[in-house]
């Protein structure tokens, strides 16, 4: 955890909280969180919790990263968390914590020209980076970590010779892919940014093999210190704490490969990393610089989506939103965002087929890199692309939080009506029409007169009503 | 059914032999094909097998349409059909029909400037299609069909003018999304190019309302006849075939809708459709100009393939397959097609995300509009894509009918190995590797020292070794 002031638009750094739950490790063999790392994460979270009394919420982010990608009761999990917390727990897909990662680092060292790469090697992701000043240009996650490769090759604390060779050709293989586009990018300098990272530095440093940097040499040196040693305890590293020896054999297998792999000499240390980035990404909200309206566009250009209709729908949609919000109780602040992206995406499925392209966007929505998501919000937005026609889809709404199922149902309601209401696509303004909602009831309203006029619309408007009856809704037409 | 000879390089048809069938209207309310349609079905296909006898399978092509696109148990009557005939059974996706009917319709009427639209009125769907010459520019097929709406709009054969007003209205809401994008392209002759469409222009003829074609003026008399009896029997239409009475009213008031919705005041009748077309699009294969390749290289450029490597990939995998084809006897024609298919497109879905995109990938390869290509043939596309890295996806293979199994299973491996080698991206040129292929073991073998000089691609094979053996084969590496 980092707590930070807001101070004449700079932030300042308060303090900083850690813990080492290792909740990567406790996932058990088919990736279910074992009781007891259950436990020592939700003790954790409440010692956190503590702390957070006081907090407002929309100056607060809580993320969980691979661990919780992996897990197969995530969604258990983080009910209990959020229950300990008082407050949502984001989970970022990889590509999206690299972008984060790399946000904290260059907020954190000196401001200067040219390229930078960045490497985090987590518990089970490692991030590679390269990016210039606040800008990430390559965001990649690979499926390796220190403690997925500490079970790996490294499991009774061995460091054997065997052991780190094929630790450190796995590693390698894991940068393989994205070696020629890296390289052909380049940078000039090169960043570590881990627990991991700093511990080898760390030692590199007090062993005078660096000056707080890790080198090749240094790196070297640390890896014949482990194999003559023969366990990491027994080479009594200077500069080792002692909570970082259990995976240290591993940190240093696979910096050790993205170093011959990418062919580096140095990596230099930050001290910024996810959760800095997180707060420097939460502060590009607040002042409308919100990256999650890039990547919405993005992903629209990307898929060709027709971004007049997107914007007619989304411009009725809120207004729809704006007139019912108080009588059902819309209230969560999330909810206008969630529609209009819902609203801006629900055509692109186009660019997969025609026939169900709903269903084909949701895919898109969901299954995309968004940077700045959480993957939470894109199955939210990715519900509303779904439900946007044809049957209301109530078993794809179970599949969302208890919590959420009734307000995404409602904005669901109104993203229908308002695609069906521009169903001609056409720039002839909408006449004026009024929305009410009541508990399972929507009444809209015309101008007297308009819908006789526009016999298409009311033939749309009844087969709506259809679809609302079918689940148990009733929409009132006059 | 069509049969037509190849004579000078012109196609000259033979016969055509027809049979209302009518499965659409055989689907049960859960879409499950009634026993009794079933049988209707087998009975025709077993009289048109007869006919089949002596035709080289090179040049048949057999394809279903909706009521196949839309039947829950359509693999089951797929099975029981394919042994009637003998021969695969295709099953096409709405554009791909609409693609086949317009290449069926601009080679039966004489080449002619300007643009075309072409309708073609279906038990289950409707095509609408936009061309010029012999190019479709626009492919629509809209839900709704003389079957469906009969079922119903005309459910007990009264035509009622409040049942043609209803079913009107539906018909031109379908047609209104793609109304202003069809009328911007705009067309200079519209055509019709289904049995529904050739009895009105019938109709019309017979009766002296127009020359044959079908004019709004025609398809207005034909409605206040058949609300003024009250049934299609009653009215007692000149030119009417009794077998067509059934499902009459509704192909007017689909017409009807069109006409309205697309302000058409005359639509001429071809005699060349979907079964045409096929002709001509089997034609093209065999003159190498075949659709499906330019779709494979429209799908690779819409989502930023890299071309190099998936060539690279795809002409390792065919030297792959020819050094073992004849081991584990891959004999059917379309496997090398559908390797080097899955080869092009393996690395799709990275315009998704880089996290399972082999997953993506298949997905796309799945749902995307390709034409020139049946839905079976996505399918295995979409396979091997979805098999070419990770773990072997034995749950994905079995949902391929059985006997595609074991061919598909075994290229995809070659697959595998071929992107395993070409893992670095480079230009740099494999050496000369030999593939040995018995029962369940593959055996690769390089030049002395080749391995020992790459460890990476030692590393690699090493890893698809332990997928290999997971499902009970054998990849030995020497």
């Amino acid at each position: 955890m980092v707590v930070a002031r807001l101070v004449q638009g700079e932030l300042q750094i308060q303090e900083g909280l850690s813990e080492k739950v290792q909740l990567g490790a406790g996932l058990d063999e088919e990736n279910y969180i074992t009781p007891e790392a259950r436990r020592r994460a939700l003790e954790c979270l409440s010692r956190f919790a503590q702390r957070l009394q006081g907090v407002p919420p929309e100056g607060m982010r809580i993320v969980g990263t691979n661990a919780l990608r992996m897990a197969r009761n995530v969604m258990q999990f983080i009910r209990e968390a959020e229950n300990v917390l008082g407050h949502d727990i984001e989970i970022v897909a990889g590509r999206e914590e690299a972008r984060l990662i790399y946000l904290g680092v260059s907020h954190s060292l000196p401001d200067q020209q040219g390229r930078r790469l960045v490497v985090d090697i987590g518990g089970g992701s490692t991030e590679l980076i390269i990016g210039e000043r606040f800008e990430p240009l390559e965001t990649e996650s690979l499926h390796m970590g220190c403690v997925s490769f500490t079970r790996r090759f490294f499991p009774g604390g061995q460091s054997s010779e065997k052991a780190f060779e094929r630790a450190v050709t796995t590693a390698r293989q894991e940068v393989l892919p994205i070696q020629r586009s890296y390289r052909q990018l380049g940078w000039q300098q090169a960043v570590g940014a881990s627990g991991t990272i700093k511990a080898i530095g760390q030692v590199c440093q007090e062993n005078g093999w660096s000056d707080g940097s890790v080198t090749w040499d240094g790196l070297q040196r640390i890896r014949r210190r482990l194999v003559r040693a023969g366990t990491v305890a027994d080479a009594r590293l200077k500069g080792l704490r002692e909570d970082r020896m259990q995976i240290f054999a591993a940190g240093v297998a696979i910096l050790t490969g993205i170093f011959e792999q990418l062919e580096l000499t140095t990596v230099d240390i930050s001290n910024g990393a996810l959760r800095e980035g997180l707060l420097y990404d939460l502060l590009g909200r607040l002042e409308h610089e919100d990256v999650r309206e890039r990547s919405i566009h993005v992903l629209m250009n990307r898929h060709h989506v027709d971004a007049q209709q997107a914007q007619r729908v989304a411009t009725t949609a809120a207004d729809f939103f704006r007139q019912i919000a108080a009588d059902w109780g819309l209230t969560e602040v999330e909810l206008p965002d969630i529609l209009r992206w819902g609203a801006l995406l629900h055509e692109v499925g186009l660019a997969v087929s025609h026939s169900q392209f709903h269903k084909h966007g949701a895919y898109l929505v969901q299954n995309s890199d968004l940077p700045g998501f959480s993957r939470q919000t894109q199955q939210r937005v990715a519900l509303l692309v779904r439900a946007h026609r044809r049957k209301i889809p109530l078993a794809a709404l179970e599949e969302l939080p208890p919590e959420d199922q009734l307000p995404l149902l409602r904005i669901s309601l109104l993203l229908r009506l308002a695609a069906r209401l521009h169903h001609a696509r056409s720039d002839e303004p909408l006449p004026d029409t009024r929305l009410a909602a009541q508990d399972s009831v929507l009444v809209l309203t015309f101008q007297p007169g308009w819908l006789d006029e526009h016999p298409l619309t009311r033939a749309d408007l009844e087969q709506e009503q259809e679809f609302f009856a079918a689940v148990g809704l009733s929409l009132v037409v006059r």
